[in-house]
């Protein structure tokens, strides 16, 4: 899966990925009164409002982008209709040719983290049949537990060709308060992009590995770090736009050879109608919007990547 | 609901907490066959057979003990019918009087932490209605991108008098990988313990925290330093039993007033029937063999409880 993603990102010749993460309130008017008329103010009229929100956005975007990564805490918040809408998200989106990232950030002792692996990437067996119950083909995973929290979805991945990204230095405000604490010397989340090689070296695709590690566009000098420590882990790197990382902020997350990251944008995609510089396209025309947004943010990234970069 | 929780254990005298984590393993053979005869050997099959296999355990034993802890990974792996199995055992137990411990160890960036607050201790908002789509009475969380993705959960714990264990010293092999690094010469884990404190401080019950800790049963020395430095926090100790733990281990998650710690169990007691010491209760009578266990649990750890402390 990770040679298709970057399969995906070459021809597309955008090295991002849009962030699923509807709420009602992204949602225009127009959307959620459908979806209420039918359904109700329920669980279920929201699962529609986001689904169908979801599937306008994806249908006017998708041939510009390489992936798309849903968050699923925004589909559980509305229960198991919510989960319901995740599901129909990942099958449209990998109908459509995309590479689904489910941005899940699970993890737990081995048999647990079993669990996860064959109901997210794997397949589950129920007397002789079996079945690929969400079947993203990559997910985010949280690596406080240690390598036999992690091992068991590095030995799905090495049977499904499915991939990881693991949390290493994460885009919030508080992420250092644990992940840059001194160990030996050296924050604690290099002994964590440490790790990923281990695991990566496992599980290793044509030129990147299947496990790949997430590092937020809010710190760019650890990226700049992280991006030499594991030269062969592809990093998903949240943050852009509406968390505050830029296009400049982004060169040194990539490889000489322009891959090894894909930067995601979520609210600054698919609420861009809410924004200044798209309100022209108006609540009617929110997937439009979305499109000018996913253009300008190639252009930017793109455009950074090909400036001369500065030795720091 | 953590006066709830203290009442439970007062009530029943058992400091402990059975883990409601079906495998199809686990799940007798005529109860499998039973569900897949009405629904296939199909998802909505299994669904079927682990929320009959946990009903029948929960009657079995529900007067003995003060809380469940359903891990909701044995029930996602079954996809969307596997969830709805868990929302099926959340309810049922609550009406048992039961206190619900959803295992979920989420955590994320701000505004991705209060979706799955609102989703699983909290209500979202639909239009003029609100709806508690999981409603669970306490939830497991992972600590890893520090504060600003525990607020959330905190706040919503505030609002609904629910409460949180915090990841801090984990029961798996490997869980010192990371915890176990030393930090300004202690180990991560204390540290962790300390912010579960001020997480905690915001957020008190009568006599302990809405915001407790899970330490492992398999490290007891920890668990003696994580007390004392945590005295208002709950201890959540898994790796009783099936893990390696024994009663003797526990006694130093306890503080003097013989609360502060509740035990988990989980293969140890669903799938008592498959030991030896069960085995003559047979497949047929499963449920029987969980109350039978969860006597010799509970003899287990009042036993070590009302023995003189050693002073280590």
């Amino acid at each position: 899966m990770i040679n298709k993603l970057v399969e995906n990102i070459k021809r597309t010749n955008a090295p991002i990925v849009v962030g699923l993460d509807p709420t009602l309130a992204f949602v225009p008017e127009h959307v959620q009164k459908k979806a209420f008329a039918e359904y109700g103010e329920t669980l279920e009229g929201a699962a529609e409002a986001i689904w169908q929100f979801n599937k306008a956005i994806v249908d006017c975007v998708y041939d510009l982008i390489p992936a798309v990564k849903p968050q699923i805490a925004m589909y559980e918040q509305f229960g198991l209709p919510g989960l319901s809408a995740f599901k129909k998200t990942v099958d449209y989106c990998k109908e459509k040719g995309l590479v689904v990232i489910g941005d899940i950030k699970r993890g737990d002792i081995g048999s647990t983290s079993a669990a996860y692996a064959v109901g997210h990437i794997g397949k589950v067996q129920v007397g002789s049949h079996t079945y690929a119950p969400f079947d993203e083909d990559f997910i985010t995973l949280n690596p406080y537990m240690g390598s036999d929290s992690i091992n068991p979805f590095v030995k799905v991945c090495q049977e499904e060709k499915k991939g990881l990204f693991v949390l290493v230095k994460t885009s919030n405000p508080s992420s250092g308060e644990f992940q840059d604490r001194l160990v030996d010397g050296r924050p604690l989340y290099e002994w964590v992009g440490e790790k990923v090689n281990e695991w990566g070296a496992r599980c290793m695709g044509d030129e990147y590995s299947y496990v790949g590690a997430v590092v937020g566009a809010t710190y760019p000098e650890q990226g700049r770090i992280l991006r030499k420590l594991m030269p062969k882990a592809f990093i998903l790197v949240p943050g852009y736009g509406a968390q505050g990382g830029t296009g400049a902020d982004l060169v040194h997350f990539f490889n000489e050879d322009g891959l090894g990251a894909i930067v995601n944008s979520s609210r600054g995609i698919i609420a861009a109608y809410k924004q200044e510089a798209y309100a022209s396209y108006g609540a009617e025309h929110f997937a439009d919007a979305s499109r000018a947004a996913v253009e300008a943010m190639v252009a930017d990234i793109t455009g950074a990547l090909n400036q001369p970069k500065a030795t720091w």
